[in-house]
């Protein structure tokens, strides 16, 4: 079925596969007013482009955003917009290989499983590049919610056995593995280091701040905001786990140590002492900030040999050469980030029509 | 926004308070043809019935529930199933206490913040016998699974620090905590009763095992079976996070330990050799068992002591009395298992559209 | 699928047939703080209540609706509102006649075509009682709207061939075919006499006129306000066709006759000098009246013999009898109204989202 | 809200303005192995393609369609299929008269009323020229249903009060009205030519029939396949009006004369002996023909005389000039098919799921 389209109200659809024409996201039900241009979006997709240090591919991609619609003297118009990246390496290669065989940790197999065959030119639809698509809504997203007082802050926390141990909002951007700790970046570089000099690769661990939320986004039941949030990351390639607040530390807890009690502010409002829950309560964000965590599986592209299977049946060995990632973690970090900001804005669209008295008075009656 | 509706195709709507009249579930979209009881159903909703062990709630709950549409001569005709658990004890009693401040970790704070008042009695909407709906919804999705071949397991992974260090699937029935290990069931039982003398409570960590998913189910891109797990499991109340195969563990190891490789079967089948992606790869199944854990919060209800504010805006003291569970995981089992089996079952009703020749073959062209 | 589930914020899922337990729907986002009991409902039901006219079936129904869930201390807690409706006779009948062959213009084959089987009890799903749990639905969005000014005034528009000439309101509720014209309601009834003489049915044509809107409801392209009253006014049983405006009559027209001009009113607000166009242009309201039609198909189970085949491939002759409507527009102008009220609603909660500026003012940015 | 979605597994999103720089679609969920290239759209777009007769617009657009996604070696691969029509007549014109006022019958004022501000180079979003996206949609939809035995044929049904007295599928294509009666072409013909020399335009019905349907598609309740038809048509521009088989003329007959008898074939199959339904019963299709017909206005835009506001609020008069089509009834065939397809063929995707033993089967068990 359709698995391309994500969002209620903000609505975003991407298309594109890693060597084909380009890639490219319809954001249909942005709101009219926006000003926008291709800098607002580049700024995001220049965070996910390769070839910025020695631990990220070194192929050259420019990711030149276009947008096609939906923008009007410099401002949404309310209809959809359509943003296409369009691929400037299509020349024809040699894929015999690829489309020969399943490669360990990729879809290969699974697309073949699916739909019977695949578009196996540098992975098709579930390479990274399919990333672009939500990077360059998201940045939309994000931009809507600071003009609504929101705003993210994502890193990496850990690389491989290396965790960030000091926060330094600062520091982020000031090392290639966007870790808030300049020693642990060290660390982790060196690490990777060795991953590389035995054709290794890593995995690690991306968190992300959400500041400014009011409380009360998110649904309960089914359409709880961590739900939302769990899906939107999961839904990115290598994902394999999500926690929120205290996460699975939550499971070894004491209800008396998980529990965050509640306080009254100098400006008298209500405000949780302690931030274990990570931010929501019953699905609905709680005023204190979001804080949730992505757990990234190593690059399953490695120079190592590898067991595997051929489209013939048979049982080889293949090494996977080329211009990989040792780590996709840093690149990941803005896609994260994209992700959770159209989760966000969306649930702050849903939310407003949650008081009958709001309606009304939106309607002025 | 409505947030009790989960599925695209065997769509489920639940509704119901904790002291209200009853709670329900409607289910649209459930295949034609399927037999059906109150019995299918009821196996499941005891499974979450509260007095079973002294380790959950004292309170008498007999939830028997009512096929009130959708079934004739014993099988479902392809309309809305609608199920009723009517609540015995609705007798008014003194919730003064509750309405009046916000209960540490529960939703009261967030319901008034979003809706500007709550149902106050017994947690209203967000009280854990919401999660009769779709426990019972799940045991229909289950049934049919059942037929497809697809069987699940869950259980008590972990309670506090006590994990599970074996797995006999025997034993999971024989301890009143739904552990596969005896000797940690033992422990387990030990640690909650340590709890439960310092008006303490505990989180832990249930684990579900898919056996029998075709390869291919799920989608690539927003769609993912993961991803749409991950949401699924996160929408249950006390759930703080959700990982899959090696989940954060991978995101310590390297490629060419979390690689899994391929191989070919006996019958001439791919097959993989190991499996830490957890059966899924791309956000498609890849044939291995799916497997995946939830990490669950300790029941904030607690008799301890704790500081809150009132609704007046003033701080105070609280102890919370009453019937309420030392630890939620052993219930909760049953629930995760309930949002697993809907999730399946609607990506492989999804799933028989993926290929032209199988659309033509159904309608014989 | 899943085809028992109609809007988008708010969401109403309907369940039932005719000769089972009872007749339900659950209200999903409806919000919080609107005063709500079940006198509210009952009022509209009422209006399609069997037996209050020789012109309507003469079986006895009560139909008396109960609130389940959603609603505490008198006000809507913004969660799911269960209302139900028992049946009252459900006695065991001989339905053998009516389970061994295709009444025409019934949905008995077509239910058999794609279910396998049907349960044929009263017409099971396809039952007119069906339209119970919609109109309640659709009592709870009049009341919202009347709240936000919006009203709708639906009546019978024509009897076979007998047209309302004048329009006056105040005779609506006074003749028993719902007419606004008292010398065309009694030609109708006329009319009927003689279609009841001859065992045969009626159709008939209603509309409603929706006041009160303020323009830019509804969105360009497919969600245009237009299609989604005409997929919500076909979806009841026995509609087959829609127009708005001229309708029909514009496919004869020429353009400078068709087209509205624009007009300054006194109060300096645009607005139209005419409305063909029935309210709505490019698919959101204009500002001027929403006016449509319904056609309403003549009751398909008459007493005369007609021409069908049993389940076992004999071509028979059968007469149906029973109690049964002679015509039922006069019973489905509630239902009319009540779709359009529930398509309304959920139009203008969308709509809240379109402009930037007013989701900053919303969260007082 | 996102109103530029259609369909819930075969899913569309269209975007562009008419003037800005493309019009393209995203189709999500293509069943994978069709055989597509753009020739196969090509086809569909030249029939609405402007410049074809003196009854449409004189303006040249070649609007070459270009496949940037979704097709492997010839064939649909199951993931996006993104179709781009890139506008080649940019250029910056004098839009000073059409954006300071609001055309009647156009949605200029609707626009404004909603987004605050409108793109309105040549209409903007609400352009004929945003039916592209859709009929490109269409016609690989279109291929999908005729390899499942489903054919479509449209045509001209009557403009203004010249209706096609008799049916030559083969004379549709050979008069620019596509018209299937060569008499009434001809007199609709000169019928035109007098509204052109009175600067004024002409509306008319378009019928479509759908042959090959099996019984059973479609669903009850809220998703009646003719409920879905409905909305598909009323959601192309200038449609005022919807009906199926004997539609509004339904609302004078009988019931005696409208019920459709069953009778037996030679080959034992049910049938119906007529086919006053349109080819549904109870929302499903019932083996019959399907078929219906839409209302189409009058182009608005004249080159007479007409009343206005101007957006600082004067009452002005305009009298619209360029190459607009007196008529767009025969340019809106090829839409009303391709959204009629669009229809069709998801009802058949969604139908593949109502049987238990269908689902067993198609997974082997």
């Amino acid at each position: 079925m359709a698995g391309s389209t994500y969002g209620t109200i903000f609505k975003i659809t991407t298309w594109g596969e890693s060597h084909g024409k380009g890639i490219g996201v319809v954001i249909d039900g942005c709101p009219a007013g926006l000003s926008l241009c291709e800098d607002d979006i580049q700024a995001y997709l220049d965070r996910r482009k390769p070839g910025q240090s020695r631990y990220t591919t070194q192929r050259k991609e420019s990711d030149a955003v276009e947008i096609l619609s939906g923008v009007f003297n410099g401002r949404t118009t309310g209809t959809p917009i359509s943003l296409v990246v369009f691929n400037q390496d299509q020349r024809s290669r040699d894929y015999g290989d690829i489309a020969s065989y399943y490669r360990p940790g990729h879809a290969d197999y699974t697309f073949d499983a699916k739909y019977g065959f695949r578009d196996y030119r540098g992975g098709g639809r579930s390479s990274g590049r399919e990333t672009i698509g939500r990077t360059a809504a998201g940045a939309i997203a994000a931009k809507i919610l600071k003009q609504l007082g929101v705003t993210l802050t994502t890193y990496t926390k850990s690389i491989g056995p290396v965790t960030a141990a000091s926060f330094d909002v600062g520091e982020i951007c000031q090392n290639p593995l966007y870790m808030p700790d300049a020693v642990a970046a060290a660390q982790a570089q060196a690490y990777l280091e060795a991953c590389m000099k035995h054709k290794d690769s890593s995995g690690g661990i991306i968190e992300c701040i959400i500041d400014g939320l009011p409380a009360g986004i998110g649904d309960p039941v089914f359409e709880k905001l961590d739900a939302n949030l769990a899906k939107a990351i999961l839904s990115i390639g290598a994902v394999k786990g999500f926690e929120i607040g205290d996460g699975f530390g939550a499971a070894q807890a004491n209800g008396s140590a998980n529990n965050d009690g509640f306080t009254v502010t100098e400006g008298s409002a209500v405000a949780k002492s302690s931030n274990h829950s990570g931010g929501t309560l019953g699905g609905m964000s709680d005023g204190s900030p979001v804080i949730f965590r992505a757990a990234i599986k190593p690059t399953p592209s490695i120079a190592a040999v590898q067991n595997t299977v051929s489209k013939s049946g048979e049982e080889i060995e293949i090494s996977i050469h080329g211009r990989h990632d040792p780590v996709i973690v840093p690149r990941a970090v803005v896609v994260v980030e994209a992700m959770a900001a159209l989760t966000l804005l969306d649930a702050m669209l849903l939310n407003m029509t949650a008081r009958l008295d709001s309606i009304c008075q939106f309607y002025r009656r």
